[in-house]
């Protein structure tokens, strides 16, 4: 009786050709964030379940995988990746000290209806800066977005910014700042449903007067689409105005314009950027700079980089507080991202390089050549049994190797190898030389003329 | 009331110290692998109770993390990645085509009793060749744990390599085949009790006579220890003498020999090989090559790369005969290693260059510099708050940054920077130059001085 071979529902197998840019990705954004000195950490998938419950009754706690261990103990499996850092800030942050920069990138499980094609399992990529209520902390926050959307091969991408304290200045001048998330929920409407509709909702679900559903409504609008550096510029003299006598509000557009100066001075592109007061996110947890990342020909995916400030990451488990500002990288949305913009390779090898094993007496010489390329940086494969040529060939096709390095009794008396490009089409014999330099070189000119053209 | 953060027993918090050499081996591991062609895949850490149990029983069964999920199906938490890759095998064979050659590093859980100093959850880093029978296979994965080693900066250490066929001709001759896994679990302990303890056991245990334990004793002795080349030709040969007439011992002879051959073919030193009978190894599972990789200078902390070769991979799952060869790394225990040879660097930053905020007005100057050093590729922190310029010095100090840029308005003034070098206490100032290319230049040069002395 064979067992069937199957996964649970919401949770993937990756194959080669999804996991090798999976890999790509992850390891982009760890040099990236390793350039600003962020350091990695990890902490168990398991925590006991009054960690991960922290107050209870929220959504994330009715979706956890939760159990009993094998010492009768109540457990749950991590359902992100927040949770597990104030825990672990709470524990160790008189070992590590502060400011505290780390970068965590883990699995994560939640019982979620995959009826809305969301996974029961998924990688998170978070970075934050902890201990500090710095602007420079916000301002490299953005910068590290930047930097890693240029890295993963993307230019076209709006990093869009705002602060929460200016909404709450223009509410607390209105006399509603105990209403503010009732209103950021409406105000979160504005891409899906009209202005007016949600004046209508700011009267009805959260209480306002129409003079002043309509002064926030304007506020929102007012100056919003901004995109160039001008306009930021402009939109933050309007924010100043809108928020003038309230001292929250102040500081908070004050930070806004310190955050865009200091990207400016790091080389963020002023196309990147843009200041949005429709931006809200995490309404209960963020409460300083907030923002988005959207693919400018992608709008409808989403962010792809969203996070901001908050005031005390850990204050469940100590009286210690631990301000900090963070941000998570989408990496599902990142790769089908790339996907859709046809920019991902779909290869299933992670080396360039086949040696069909054409002659079967000759597999030492075809381990050597082979080891001389990996000595040299270039990844190589020798197929491992001696099948007819064309088989190995069709492999290498199928796999999306690039080069293919055919020797037989013939090229080996005359001293040469035929190299054979599965792109091109283009077919060379070279000569081996001392060592397999010959060999080593006119491979690595070929190879480097793809990535040229 | 606050929620005392603490881990579960048996469950590890990385920190920065612990996650950053974690990183480079699993990051260098996986370069190794791919640069023979070997290419990712991944599989959830929750499966079908059914598949992970397989026939059920074993210890394995018993230690997993097992619960009910929202569904109320019966699901398990992997223990191990070769029941995964079995049942990921027999589901996507097809698609993938053979030879199939992948890599997996990922969490497993075991509920193990941690008096022993075992940890409930530990990484394992699997590569396997499936679908292939052939000794290029064999040898390939010998070659990929030497460059592996080496890589990490390990080069004493020695191979310890057998072929499970080779016994089991002895033992064939000697009429007693079907007590093959007695006899090896009494073989295992030659490494732990006298010659004569293990006779006597292979007479009381096993049922042998005092002339046959005592030909397995010999057959197992007479040679090992071998360590160069000449040894290992001479333990083949001796080898050959023991198994003639078995078609098995034969034919893993001569498996023997062509793996060591093709091994050298490919570079790998000699001093790094050995022939070791005694070797035997999941004894119900593997059926060809088996090896261990010990450390040279420690001996005791056991083998840090393991594996063989294994007839049918997925017979629980599919029909489909699926051979292949595969190994693990230890990853803790190569950790305890290089930390006990004292070759672990104890840093807690991921970026060389720390730029002190030594005056908060030129925060914007120390953005520019910053981005100028990582566009070079050299990683760089801005201190975030404008704090005492010696507190921000014994930040560095205790984070393990390298190198100290120091600019404040004489500095700028005069168009220099001062460069600190922590490790060898030198200072000197050094011109910015057109968009800070003398900083950039003086900065590479003082790490690379680093390197070189």
């Amino acid at each position: 009786m064979l067992i069937e071979p199957r996964t649970l529902k919401g949770f993937r197998d990756f194959l080669p050709e999804q996991m090798i840019p999976r890999e790509r990705i992850i390891e982009t954004a760890k040099r990236v964030y390793r350039s600003f000195g962020f350091a990695p950490i990890d902490t168990p998938a398991l925590e006991y379940l009054e960690i991960l419950q922290g107050k209870g009754g929220d959504e994330s706690d009715r979706l956890m995988y939760r159990f009993q261990d094998h010492g009768g103990r109540d457990v749950g499996m991590r359902f992100d990746l927040t949770v597990p850092l104030a825990r672990f800030a709470a524990q160790h942050i008189d070992t590590l000290g502060t400011p505290f920069k780390r970068y965590h990138m883990a699995t994560v499980w939640r019982g979620e209806n995959t009826h809305r094609g969301r996974y029961r399992e998924f990688m998170q990529c978070d970075f934050d800066t902890i201990g500090t209520r710095s602007v420079a902390a916000d301002a490299e926050t953005v910068v590290v977005i930047h930097e890693l959307l240029r890295a993963i091969g993307l230019d076209k991408f709006t990093i869009r910014i705002n602060h929460r304290g200016a909404l709450n200045g223009v509410l607390a001048k209105l006399g509603v700042a105990d209403r503010a998330a009732d209103v950021l929920r409406c105000i979160d409407k504005l891409d899906k449903i009209s202005p007016d509709a949600v004046a209508a909702e700011l009267q009805e679900k959260v209480g306002l007067d129409a003079t002043s559903a309509g002064k926030i409504l304007s506020f929102c609008l007012g100056e919003s689409g901004a995109s160039s550096a001008k306009d930021i510029e402009r939109t933050l003299a309007f924010l100043g105005e809108q928020v003038k006598g309230s001292e929250a509000g102040e500081a908070g557009v004050a930070t806004l314009a310190e955050l865009f100066k200091l990207a400016r001075s790091a080389g963020v592109s002023e196309a990147n950027l843009d200041l949005d007061v429709k931006i809200a996110r995490g309404l209960d947890y963020y409460t300083g700079v907030v923002f988005e990342t959207r693919l400018d020909e992608l709008p409808t995916i989403g962010s792809v980089c969203s996070g901001g400030r908050y005031d005390n990451l850990a204050e469940l488990y100590t009286k210690q507080e631990l301000p900090g500002i963070g941000a998570s990288l989408g990496l599902d949305r990142f790769l089908a991202a790339l996907e859709e913009l046809g920019r991902l390779d779909k290869v299933q090898t992670t080396a360039p390089v086949l040696i069909p094993q054409f002659d079967a007496s000759r597999l030492g010489d075809y381990f050597a050549m082979a080891s001389a390329l990996r000595h040299h940086g270039v990844g190589c494969e020798v197929y491992p049994e001696p099948k007819k040529l064309g088989q190995q060939l069709k492999y290498a096709d199928r796999k999306g190797f690039r080069l293919v390095l055919i020797a037989g009794g013939n090229e080996f008396a005359e001293g040469v190898c035929q190299i054979k490009d599965l792109l091109t089409g283009q077919q060379d014999n070279v000569p081996f030389g001392d060592n397999y330099s010959g060999l080593v070189s006119a491979t690595l000119t070929a190879l480097r003329e793809t990535y040229v053209a």
